[in-house]
């Protein structure tokens, strides 16, 4: 392997196939290949591609080069779900209890805030006491005694992916679908998972704007897991506003476990429900939607999912009494009310600007080595259509001081725009994308 | 300046202005930006190009990275000649003292052998005791007193292009025009001329053997000379055969003097006189082609050319004697001719194989490591056209075995073709290019 030649033919347009990502990536992997010519070669794919082989070839090498979670002795349908990103988005944090809760098991990996969005870890740990650092032989008796483990992607999982991530990080070569598709299901196929579910965000908030894009990604994504056996179907969601009301970290927390009990937001609860029925018809547990919801449904009233969550909080060194006693949260010292500025129609609440908000409210990190404060942001109440008069509350700021209320106040007054007419917002889920194509996506409580 | 963020600029088609070239080429040269980031950076560029001023800024900030050559004093003019590269051709060796000897600067900065091409320094050192290396003050002493130098690319200038042309060897990114174009010129006008005349090759034995592509690096030079107040003006050459009858280092340095006794091969003087008028008319020493080579002529058949030849070689250190002892310059000690295997006409004689076949001989390089062995080469009388019959020599074979004269045997096998029918060859030098366009050109002894 002369990795130059490599870069040159891919450079114009040619293939580089499976033998040759193979030992390319356990080179790397060694430090026997230079991030000088990885990354010229991260350019050349940004510019030319990789098809569906290249991009199955590169994420086996990715996989291989780190341990995976043995979980294919158990019985029981092992599936995840994963999101592209958005703000208020605090599915992960519903589902994985609700769905464990139905005899699933859930080997759910997340990451930490990326750009404007929040990460389930981040919330995860504004929990006290939780860990979410488990070695992989952890998860995996935590999947096999209680279903669930909601862990990072640890030193073990695809450590070529760390590398070759931070090196795109660097290098302005992170946009590109194949290597976005390729980091992605390396880590989730590290999970030896039966079914994956994938939250493809679109709209304003979304890190892909751009609709057609976004079903690249998604249709990626989906072909990797087929020539893995690992059966993956996406939905489209709108990340034209936030998800829910809390955007923060334990604000997010609180409001995950008011929708365990079926307390959640209407719109949170359609996405978590939307998603979850696919992770139930994937593991075999439902035969449709319809049912998918009912069986849902079921285990919010009996409290199962959330009895599920304090296992899950316990087993992983959590303070399960926050499920009860809202004081052990933290919370912010400083709280405000945003209110309207005029009669009008909320024309838009948008997500990247709330996302940025709870950044300045420290509740996000501007550089990796930031501490993040898990009490601050925002709840924000107002959704885009809500007629609203003058002086309404729309929003409550959560905020460390007066500074942070300004702060706030500042990012919710860019975010939220009233006037007149009608507001124009994206079906909350839209679409479902499996191996077979696209479908337009109808509740079966509609 | 954060780098991503220019790469992404550029990644996106967008364009890096000039105070951030010099930023960018200063922190690389100063080791604070990593290879990495730079190779993705061109690897983009590649992709997406640079434009005029983009190039621009990238030459000038490679030139403030090293010293210059401090000629500015002089009052003559101070034109240099660069060949986008070759097989046998010696032209440089033969221009350089003539050009000077008519009065004119030659600050001659060369390279050394490139793929399947040799390099000017290499056929140098091929006399015993010359020096290429030397400083840039010396150099700058040399071409005071004598009127010429004949020095390689010192460390003291454009260490930035230095690093960038390894950079750009080791990551496939050596292709792209601008970078070529700014590569080539950040030497050539650190050298402090005054006007600069670039023989284009043309053909298989070209590096770039597509004639649009050729054509657009030579305008790319033109415009980077024409934004410094260098005018430079280019001549497309032949380089579909060898140039000349040597190839092989002291072959062809012994061919360089029969030139400049006006002994040499007619293809090479005729690109040889076609070059020089260009840098004599730059010079303002000659009005116009007719006069430049009557003033050429002249200066061989009065010996003067050869005698600045001379003063040059002991300028060097070198052993001047090889000018009138052929056994001073290194000789092969094994010579075999390589006859014609029938009757027919010359259809091709491919530089690209006979440029190998001097490497197999180990008259170049496979690695950087390698030495050269000076003596090795061919002598290819053979014209595409020739009529021939069989057991006609149509070359020599100088080796330093029997296995090498075998090596020897099989480069030219493959690389003359002898059939039926007509030769198809370019025209010797068909086109000069100037700021102004471009125009056909012709001899002014035609």
């Amino acid at each position: 392997m002369i990795v130059p030649r490599l870069i040159e033919r891919k450079r114009e347009g040619g293939r580089i196939v499976e033998p040759e990502w193979d030992e390319l990536i356990a080179a790397y992997s060694a430090g026997k290949v230079p991030d000088y010519q990885m990354s010229a070669l991260l350019m050349a794919i940004y510019f030319r591609g990789m098809d569906r082989g290249e991009t199955y070839a590169l994420t086996d090498a990715m996989i291989q080069s780190g341990g995976q979670l043995e979980l294919s002795h158990l019985t029981v349908a092992r599936i995840d779900k994963h999101s592209t990103g958005g703000v208020g988005d605090k599915v992960s944090l519903i589902l994985a209890p609700l769905i464990a809760s139905l005899g699933v098991a859930v080997p759910m990996m997340s990451g930490r805030g990326l750009g404007h969005t929040g990460g389930t870890l981040d919330k995860l740990e504004s929990i006290p006491g939780f860990r979410t650092n488990l070695t992989l032989a952890e998860a995996a008796r935590q999947v096999e005694s209680i279903g669930c483990a909601l862990i990072g992607q640890t030193k073990e999982i695809a450590p070529a992916d760390r590398k070759l991530y931070a090196l795109r990080d660097a290098t302005a070569t992170v946009e590109a679908i194949p290597l976005i598709a390729a980091s992605i299901m390396s880590k989730k196929l590290a999970e030896g998972l039966t079914g994956l579910v994938l939250d493809v965000k679109q709209g304003s908030g979304a890190f892909i704007t751009d609709p057609d894009r976004a079903q690249k990604l998604a249709r990626a994504m989906i072909e990797l897991g087929a020539d893995r056996g690992c059966p993956v179907v996406a939905l489209t969601t709108a990340m034209d506003r936030p998800l829910g009301f809390a955007c923060g970290n334990a604000l997010e927390v609180k409001e995950s476990i008011d929708a365990l009990r079926g307390e959640g937001p209407d719109d949170l609860m359609e996405v978590t429900y939307a998603l979850g029925a696919e992770m139930l018809i994937l593991a075999g547990v439902a035969p449709d939607a319809t049912a998918a919801w009912r069986r849902m449904r079921d285990a919010v009233t009996s409290g199962r999912a959330l009895e599920k969550f304090v296992q899950i909080i316990e087993a992983q060194g959590g303070d399960a009494r926050i499920v009860d006693d809202d004081d052990i949260l933290p919370s912010a010292p400083k709280r405000a009310e945003f209110v309207s500025s005029r009669d009008g129609v909320v024309l838009e609440v948008a997500p990247r600007s709330v996302g940025h908000g709870v950044i300045a409210l420290r509740g996000g990190r501007r550089t990796m080595e930031d501490k993040i404060e898990p009490s601050v942001g925002f709840t924000i109440t107002a959704k885009p259509g809500d007629t609203v008069v003058r002086g309404q509350t729309l929003a409550t700021i959560h905020a460390l001081d007066d500074a942070g209320l300004r702060e706030g106040n500042r990012a919710l007054a860019d975010a939220i725009r009233i006037g007149d007419g009608n507001a124009e917002a994206l079906p909350l889920v839209s679409h479902k994308i499996t191996a077979d194509g696209v479908v337009r996506w109808s509740s079966p409580e509609a």
